[in-house]
């Protein structure tokens, strides 16, 4: 997700101050078959719980997110990444729901990743930590999720790598999720999506600081990530919305100034994003996180998309989201797992949104998503007889 | 353009062996203010001018392209570049006219470029070579039509940066050219375009290997110019053409390997397609020929394009022709060309191809663009009265 985003959505009703907050496991077998010993998930929750347990609603974060995805920790002024949707009154309601997300295991906020100390070295893990899935990202907030006393969420959502865990609870843990919410995601990552992450990857391996991974007592890759983060940030926006916000714009000259400086402002912006990115976010995370959403293959590489719901209950429901300039994860993608859904009979609603705003348009202020995810909501909770605040 | 494509082409007739030629000017002058003293340009030949020099098509290529567009070198089993469209009977029909093609100046194909030694250091010129634009290339390419005895050119075409470099021979030299064939082009830059090239520019310039231009003497910045191009490579394919290309394919193996070794054909081909590129291109050429590109705005950044073509001869006719599946340089550019065309009563065919190839799709072997071209210059040679072979 674009950085730029967060700062301008600072508006309407917030959950107010939040506090981090994490929780230890002993052990967590990861799909590659080595474990993890413990492991720590950072998590927050916004709204309240009910006494039946049952007004739970998981969010999980896209590629660049973390755990704080709403409301402002003490002394910030900028709030959660998804402040457009999370408050009171907004699509995911927290005066009516419980909202939990948390960091991804292999993540740099909070959860347990290659920045953290391995208990068998002694130091940061770097290149020693085992390489997540998807399917281990949710296996983790399963073990939250059970720690909560939460036996079913009444939904999972998310955008983009976040959609993409909220698919893969419906397949893993069918009993345990009533609705998801997938929104810019896919069933399974493309081969422009693998290209341009490889691509991201490479520039982080290609910078020296790199080191093979093996950086935390020096200087960080910091040109590879920004480049890795410059590649990114153009797929998620679109042709038109760059040509809205910047144009051929010329960055403080009047001329063009013949030579290697940057002479229009989408270059300093890009470069600023980039910067900007490397004082948030690690090197390795990066690689991982990337990683994790290219083996992303919810049929397991095997056989139709339809053969991966077919154990999903029949009272499970469905809104499947996409917008329309959204180049990086195409509506065709969101179709695709619409139909997968169709074909064995889920209530399946598919909404493809109009907007130039690319694969960002998830972020942004958006009253038609909020109110598509309220009524969504509204009605998963009267169908499982849901007690709201 | 595509490496991969050169290879998958040869075949039909052929020009057959062909020489690279060169010429010396003593001086160019430059957009921004400099002078080229002396100059270079490589270039080759193609069919026989005809007794009235009135039968020159002259073909510009594209940012990774050089003046060997068609035929082999002696001892080589790989043609030109665009060996599908030029050759006996083809689109640029050698048997009937005069085909002219040169590397563009700060190339690094035999004309005047970074690689080139400066008289003023006797060493290559590094980031000394002054920043050139798509409007210098074009002033170049005069001095060696007006050299070979050509009045005026039947036709000027190309794709990508050709098309821009045909686009600009009409409104700098508009009594100098009969006819244009812009393809897959655009009358300026975009953000989206400048912003792929930026983080090319900066992924070399981030190499420490680049130092600041001058590596001439020792190892060059191989891995940023293999990630710019990886880059590059991305946005020359469409969605639909990897996912029939590669799919989620992996590479010989089994399973995903869990480790950051390359798991998928995609990831194996980018590579590949990086390496194999720093072989054969400089980096500095990289940077100055995208700087190019992202100066280029037919309309001088004032008023609209409508107002650049006010001055082309009522006789001048054009063929634009775009890809379905270009999204790099999308049918919008092309008929936002056609349109500032048509609003100055010039005559304008416009062709949209469906295409599943993206960008790239301008070096294909594709029998309509061979046919409409064929017929275009055919019915201008009518018209201009010209005598063919």
């Amino acid at each position: 997700m674009s950085d730029y985003l967060i700062s301008e959505q600072a508006r309407g009703p917030s959950v107010g101050e939040v506090a981090p907050q994490s929780v230890d496991f002993p052990s967590l077998s990861l799909d590659s078959g080595e474990r993890l010993e413990p492991v720590t998930i950072a998590y927050e929750t916004y709204g309240e719980l009910n006494e039946e347990r049952s007004n739970a609603v998981l969010i999980a974060h896209a590629l660049s997110g973390d755990a704080h995805a709403a409301g402002y920790h003490q002394g910030d002024d900028r709030p959660g990444w998804w402040e457009t949707m999370i408050g009171p009154g907004k699509g995911f309601d927290t005066d009516r729901f419980f909202v939990i997300c948390s960091n991804v295991i292999g993540g740099c906020k909070g959860s347990t990743g290659p920045i953290s100390i391995s208990p068998a070295t002694g130091t940061e893990y770097g290149l020693g930590f085992p390489v997540v899935t998807v399917g281990d990202m949710v296996r983790a907030q399963k073990l939250l999720v059970d720690h909560l006393g939460i036996e079913r969420l009444l939904s999972v959502s998310g955008g983009s790598m976040g959609g993409m865990q909220a698919l893969q609870w419906t397949v893993a843990y069918p009993e345990a999720v009533a609705s998801c919410i997938p929104i810019a995601a896919t069933a399974k990552h493309s081969p422009m999506q693998i290209a341009f992450n490889e691509v991201g990857r490479l520039a982080i391996m290609s910078d020296p600081k790199w080191n093979n991974g093996d950086y935390y007592g020096g200087p960080a890759p910091d040109s590879g990530l920004a480049v890795a983060r410059m590649i990114g940030h153009i797929t998620y926006l679109s042709d038109e919305s760059m040509r809205a916000k910047f144009g051929r714009r010329l960055r403080d000259k009047e001329t063009v100034g013949y030579d290697f400086t940057m002479d229009f402002e989408v270059e300093s912006y890009l470069r600023h994003q980039g910067e900007v990115f490397t004082r948030r976010f690690d090197a390795n995370t990066y690689l991982y996180v990337t990683k994790a959403l290219d083996y992303f293959d919810l049929s397991g590489g095997h056989g139709p998309l339809e053969e991966a719901f077919r154990d999903l209950p029949a009272d499970m429901r469905f809104l499947v989201i996409a917008f329309s300039s959204d180049w990086l994860y195409p509506p065709y993608q969101s179709k695709h797992i619409v139909r997968a859904l169709k074909g064995n009979g889920i209530d399946c609603s598919y909404l493809e949104m109009r907007s130039s705003y690319g694969h960002d348009a998830f972020l942004l202020e958006n009253k038609d998503l909020t109110r598509m995810v309220w009524h969504f909501l509204e009605t998963t909770a009267k169908q499982w007889g849901v007690r709201l605040g």
